[in-house]
């Protein structure tokens, strides 16, 4: 089987699931030998797949520390689900065995009785463990980490180090197996090296001779971010997590930050979409859970957004006077929306990635002050030119496809096109202004800057647009139209 | 130092600097150890800190493989400016001694004529293999992987295999050294085992014994997402790329897969802003580049939302009899507009996470039908109860601080709230309808979904949102205001 032939896995996942339900009736005990060579995140896949009730038996059939790798990449949900339907004595096994960070994370998702159930029925040096990890919050570094790293006293000799890592590999699977933190006699992390450092050591050199010093770290209440920008930045395999007094508590592995990463870029998309971010993934997420997400927002919004109607009646008078101003009422909020939602999802960018700072805030403001200038002098030209250019073509009487193009503005129709020209000049510019510096005013009084959504600047926009509009018509047509 | 008091790193290099230009005048030869424990990111940060015209004698000062990592952490249109400054003489041995993917990417960045001349100073064998990498696009499997990945004989024993990767190790520094890759006689990728399964092997077995043959692979032309997708799926530390008849090519490492993730989703969040990408970080953007990325959208945008003008004047006739029916018109667009944004940027993310596929469609299509009903129905709901309460308000003369709130729309005024409560349903509805089709459509015709940017989903729904709201205002106000 070539690559490129290779069927989808979640397709390879729907093809096996038949397969295992019937030897589940009829040979479970050959399940474990049938599935050897899948990886744990297929069989996770198949797993979905099985009716429900038929998962609790699936699981049983497997040894308990595959089992527990299946339980890892399972769905969130589906795993709670699970859990909470098997009996404590059939769940604890399991839990015991998985990775001290997701097993946290698991106890996390199923309701308090069968967390603390699942707790007590584990052995006490994991349960300990565990509740540590269960203090953190599940977005902090701590929340993140796993606790089994590997660590060695900086004052050992490289052969003891590797006879002791070779004995832990030996032992079990510890997730951040290929980074080793060197520690002193207090606990703190002094130093790191990787496991291929380790190896080419010269024989006889101590620890503390060959580790790097320089050893970037995050402190457990760090926040997932923090840790992404680390381990981004560093290109690391594992970040160490130390305590205030610099102790080594444990590591977040790439996998988790890579996680943490799409997560967190999620939550921003849909923020950015002008809704509240989903808990679980769109088409896990039930109707109701997800028409409350977005309807919240939409009504703040809507909300917002009648003002509009207030500014529109403020100005009825102008506007029954010279009903050829409405007509361009939609392109011109639009203008404003649209160059604010340009400058918001760059400054918001930015701002995630760390690439502007706070303090950047009134440089942005220039650069976008200049930026909205250019972009609305763009567009006021553009919209100048289409009043001109129609009138120009009903005067000519042109027309196109059979349908008569152009429309008469009436003999002041420079003056409407200087109005349109002025007015996007003005819409544009402060529409990129609030675009910009909406984030930066979020994430100063400690919001995310991401919840300055288009939508959300388009609505702030709309009304100081509309008084724009016709400010300048009341300037520029006050003895013709007006 | 505690790492709560640890200064951001951009402000150590910013202190660093200044004492790293004196070296370079009175003792360029102490730089070396001087630098030797900080990590290459940070030596890069200092030297990004240093005056351009000092670059080239600072990294001369350093150990040609030290300067070499500096170069791949280093901005890349610095490290471009750089090169290109730099004699052939003194460029090639940097650019050989950076990692493969690495020098791929800088050779990408400068202009032709350095490359070529520092391909053909570089040695026979490097230049062999940056050329086989170059042939790929930057942003595919084979543009972003390392060729330097440690492969064994499946046949090997775990003996042979071990000393012949701390030979590797000792040699100098292979990037993707924590996964040991299975090969045949022929090349081919059969297997893959961690570094620390190698080490807890037990003695005497043979590699086909002990790696895993269910290998997670990538074929050269597969793109980053795709790439990015398998590591997150199966939590890799690196990927294997093979060609079409499955020959282990390298590896993409994660570090590599991290950057990709970020670029993605930054690209992302600026396409979903309505502009073209950016090709830098914004605040490294020039002020023009950055125009003419937002310019074009803009204005495309804003030429489609000129047959809203169109519209409007189609419908001049009724708007002059019934002036009232313009107040509502922002506040209705702006609905249809904000609830195709909630939908598209959903969409959107599920696709990017490959959650929904395009198959989907229409499971997608009926469940947005009833989001859209459901979401406008509460926001008609909303705009009705708006016109009503203004109406009695305004009956009973009630002032709020000072101001006369409320307002008068005449004996009719139910019939407008039928009006603009109807319009609202239709509205939002084809508005989450279109928002959450576009970028199904986009994909399907070969286009990034997320060029289904908020403000081009709402300029398709303000010229619709308009015809709606025109259509159900003849119907239910025929005989009376119209």
């Amino acid at each position: 089987m070539t690559p490129k032939q290779k069927p989808d896995h979640k397709d390879l996942a729907a093809l096996l699931a038949p397969d295992i339900l019937e030897l589940l009736d009829s040979a479970p005990e050959s399940i474990p030998a049938e599935t050897a060579e899948l990886h744990p995140a297929d069989l996770a896949d198949v797993a979905e797949q099985l009716p429900r009730k038929a998962l609790p038996a699936f699981l049983a059939a497997l040894p308990s520390d595959r089992a527990a790798d299946v339980l890892e990449y399972l769905d969130d949900d589906l795993r709670a689900e699970v859990l909470e339907g098997m009996t404590t004595e059939q769940a604890a096994p399991l839990v015991a065995e998985m990775n001290p960070d997701e097993r946290a994370d698991v106890l996390d998702d199923v309701d308090e009785e069968t967390a603390e159930d699942i707790l007590d029925a584990i052995p006490e040096e994991t349960r300990l463990e565990t509740e540590r990890l269960l203090e953190y919050p599940a977005d902090s570094a701590g929340g993140l980490m796993t606790t089994e790293v590997v660590s060695v006293l900086e004052t050992e000799t490289v052969e003891a180090a590797l006879s002791q890592v070779r004995t832990i590999a030996r032992g079990g699977k510890r997730e951040a197996m290929n980074t080793i933190y060197a520690v002193n006699a207090a606990g703190s992390l002094t130093g790191v090296l990787s496991l291929r450092e380790l190896l080419a050591a010269p024989e006889g050199a101590h620890i503390h001779d060959v580790a790097w010093t320089d050893v970037q770290r995050v402190i457990g209440s760090a926040d997932r971010e923090e840790v992404a920008r680390v381990t981004s930045e560093y290109d690391l395999v594992a970040v160490p997590v130390v305590d205030e007094r610099g102790r080594l508590l444990g590591a977040v592995t790439v996998d988790d930050v890579i996680d943490a990463i799409e997560e967190e870029q999620t939550e921003d998309v849909q923020k950015l979409g002008g809704m509240e971010a989903l808990d679980d993934p769109y088409m896990q997420t039930g109707f109701f859970a997800l028409l409350k997400k977005r309807a919240g927002w939409l009504a703040v919004l809507f909300i917002g957004e009648m003002f509009t109607a207030s500014a529109m009646g403020y100005f009825e008078t102008e506007l029954k006077r010279a009903t050829v101003l409405m007509l361009f009422v939609p392109l011109i909020i639009s203008s404003g929306g649209n160059s604010g939602s340009q400058a918001t999802s760059l400054i918001i960018r930015s701002l995630a990635l760390g690439e502007a700072k706070l303090s950047d805030w009134w440089r942005v403001a220039i650069r976008e002050l200049s930026s909205g200038l250019s972009l609305g002098a763009i567009l006021g030209g553009l919209g100048a030119l289409r009043v001109i250019a129609w009138q120009m073509l009903k005067d000519e009487n042109i027309h196109f496809a059979g349908l008569m193009i152009g429309k008469e503005y009436g003999p002041n129709y420079m003056l409407i096109a200087i109005t349109v020209g002025l007015t996007l000049v003005g819409v544009v510019t402060f529409g990129t202004l609030v675009g910009s510096m909406l984030p930066f005013i979020l994430r100063r009084i400690g919001f995310d800057p991401a919840s300055a959504s288009a939508p959300f600047v388009a609505t702030l926009v709309d009304v100081t647009g509309l008084v724009i509009y016709f400010t300048v018509a009341l300037l520029v047509l006050r003895g013709t139209l007006l």
